[in-house]
């Protein structure tokens, strides 16, 4: 079988080889047409081509596209291409941003479009039994009427799949009170490697039975098994919301105010950052934004009742040496317009240059003003606009690299100033990602991260569950 | 090397082989005594006994008892028994109830009693990093100072380690808000069976940064990797307490209020059931306990504004078909009588029989009627009292079978009993063990809680980590 390696790792482009062939032994294919149907195997160009790219600027052509109808098609499917060793790449949405979902060494990608059921709403045991297509804001929907919702909330929402948000181990701003997507998943059925199906978990909430394959299978991204169902910890979804937005005379004062809100019993239900250059940015473009060195949105969430009084908590606990000014938004609509500023970055990022690396790392909320001030400096050394902003609660930041794709210097300056963030992360006592996962966009960085007695016993346990390496090869850890 | 085979599991008795010796490979005892000096490598059959039981009433004498000093010293250690295919068993303090600390194969018992340093407490990252041998109760102790706490709160607090409840992923009443030790931990240090140093995880709270290594060591039991470093995640801890109790008519309107406590926005602190069985025991021992089918104790925690808020939204949800009364108790001495009666029922029961067999089952909330039903028509087919009570909020009850251990038949019964008490949980969709873990006690219920792929797929992780077998073999997976 050949490769497909068309789009390389890091490349930032999009690319297809259009002489690309199926490459899939003839044997292979046939069983597969028939044990998926017409409608559940493309082998047409176009057909692969959609289902090689995701948001990360990558692409690969892969021989062929599964749509399963349910478990057991890809439990065959799995047995059928580990006997021929073909690689097997699980594929949601294609909203992830690390080319976790390209299949550079070609072979079938298994998209999970056809398995979107919601299976079952247990609203007396506060959990969901989904398949792996369910996208998640649909799944919200499904759960307004019980008053209940599932807590990971990345930006894409509204088209990316539950299937998905496992995979990468989603987040996005309410993770800071509500946990990411390992921390609400209650058990799985998946495939592993050697097509054999396993159930872990269950609609519970304390398990002390057996070894947690639930949460080691929660962002591996598909190298290890393929989530086929899941069972999800719903949460009863607060009445209402309010929120805070506090100016800081620099990182060090507002990053020390995180330490204070996530000190205190009120536990924000988000805490979002900006740095001066996001601000900055935000004025250029006409946001009502005073001058300031960092800003902290922050909400409450709570009933009528309780709302006024978490807001209190999270005010005080806001306050501070370094604070400039605070504004309160009591009601929606005040929130609303609290909450317009951080809607109206990301566009306003495209203003500066069509080109972004956005890298979500991690480190200890205490180190949140180091790596602002590094990233200032890095950004003045590289002559390049990097704008930080994110998840301070968690620590979970977006360094954004903004640079031209058709300056070749500008874009060579980004590649050699992607490695110094990693770095300075990574001597913060950080890591490379909290929610978007490592795929191929980091992997080549988790040598650094872990040593080398700790990716042994990763590989390891790859090994265990995926003996022959056919799933999504070349993922998450290095070659 | 021989076997210590001396109390077998499910023996229910302690015993002792007062003949059994030392049988380490000389050259193996030779080179750990070097390694751990004279303080560090105990040998006498006191201290080897002392170190052979745990509250599950078995035992079996260690061939030796290793107390090393730091994370190097464990390393080396079992490099040095993989050499010589020699098991190593990871000991705490003890008090777990499974047998998962009792070495029945001999080998070395390594005791984390010197290793018990709170290494740091992070207030402003909200976590603390500790060796293994420190004590829960300890640690909480520590960390009162910064208005912090570590959620997990077992019985056995003030003898237990941290490194015990990560092994054992035990929990407490408190989990039902704040999650059990897997939910609460951040990072670990841990030795593998190959000796290797892993270090996964760190002083950050959103991680997608390769393989959940850290929350599949937690919970298995000495089995994959002994601990020795964990950073934990903390949380701030309530200014303010308040409960109530709620008598129910019969389980199945307990459940139903159980359902509802935990889909309205205000989750309890705590929330624990007590079956007709149990009341009427606490009633005969004079307890101010009413005639009723079933009782919840609901805990509210907060600060002074919010408390008698969280407390009405608590009371409201308890309310409904089948309450017979409801007591609240606002403050903290009110809250200590009701509570009175849920610490009255542990010396109670040992006035009906000094045997007790204690499993802590999981079921799904909605199952808790059917799981209370059906105990009470095993109760009445075996002719022993069973005594029902727990963590409702999680679906974790303790089934408690009292019998008389001198009484042959009795304890023929109690122990047909059992197998049928984890089959009606496995038919209800529930699972073995909610917090003590699994040891030997229910080592061989497992492939019924699991099929065989599952178990297959457990057993490949375990090869993966611990490619000998030497870590508490014949723990957790059936031979």
């Amino acid at each position: 079988m050949a490769a497909a390696k068309i789009g390389t790792p890091g490349s930032g482009r999009r690319a297809y080889n259009p002489a690309m062939t199926q490459a899939l032994p003839a044997a292979l294919a046939a069983e597969l047409a028939a044990l998926l149907g017409p409608d559940g195997w493309l082998t047409g160009e176009p057909l692969r081509r959609a289902h090689g790219e995701d948001d990360s600027r990558m692409s690969a052509l892969p021989d062929a596209v599964a749509l399963p109808r349910d478990c057991d098609q890809v439990a065959a499917l799995v047995r059928a291409c580990r006997r021929h060793r073909v690689p097997v790449v699980a594929r949601g949405a294609g909203t992830g941003t690390t080319g976790a979902a390209v299949p550079f060494a070609g072979g079938v990608v298994v998209s999970f479009a056809r398995m979107d059921a919601i299976l079952e709403v247990r609203p007396g045991d506060r959990c969901a039994v989904v398949e792996p297509g369910v996208r998640n804001g649909d799944l919200q929907q499904a759960l307004q009427p019980h008053g209940l919702f599932w807590p990971p909330d990345p930006t894409s929402f509204e088209r990316c799949t539950i299937g998905g948000n496992l995979a990468c181990n989603a987040g996005g701003p309410r993770a800071v009170k509500y946990g990411a997507s390992r921390d609400n998943v209650l058990g799985l059925v998946a495939v592993t490697g050697t097509g054999d199906i396993v159930r872990c978990g269950g609609p519970w909430t304390k398990d002390a039975t057996g070894y947690d394959l639930t949460h080691l299978l929660v962002g591996s991204e598909g190298t290890l098994a393929l989530i086929v169902e899941a069972t999800l910890r719903l949460v009863p979804r607060p009445l209402a919301q309010a929120g805070l937005r506090a100016f800081y005379r620099d990182a060090a004062a507002a990053a020390a105010a995180v330490s204070r809100l996530m000190r205190q019993p009120q536990v924000p239900a988000m805490l979002e950052f900006m740095d001066a250059s996001a601000l900055a940015l935000l004025r250029r473009n006409g946001s009502d934004v005073p001058e300031a060195g960092a800003m902290l949105l922050v909400e409450a969430d709570g009933d009528h009742d309780t709302l006024p009084l978490a807001l209190q908590a999270l005010a005080d606990a806001a306050e501070g040496d370094g604070l400039l000014a605070l504004d309160v938004a009591a009601d929606g609509a005040a929130r609303d317009r609290l909450w317009a500023a951080r809607r109206a970055l990301s566009p306003a990022l495209r203003t500066i240059a069509p080109g972004k690396i956005n890298e979500d790392v991690v480190v200890p909320v205490s180190r949140i003003p180091e790596l602002v001030a590094g990233v200032e400096a890095l950004a003045a050394e590289s002559a390049l606009p990097i704008v930080v902003f994110g998840h301070a609660g968690n620590g979970n930041l977006h360094v954004n690299i903004l640079y031209h794709p058709d300056d070749g210097d500008e874009s060579a300056r980004a590649g050699a100033v992607l490695p110094r963030v990693f770095g300075l992360v990574l001597a913060l006592g950080g890591t490379l990602s909290g929610e978007h996962g490592i795929g191929v966009a980091k992997r080549d960085w988790m040598d650094r991260a872990f040593d080398a007695p700790t990716l042994a016993a990763m590989r390891a346990v790859k090994a265990a569950l995926d003996p022959d390496g056919i799933l999504n090869p070349g993922k998450v850890l290095p070659p």
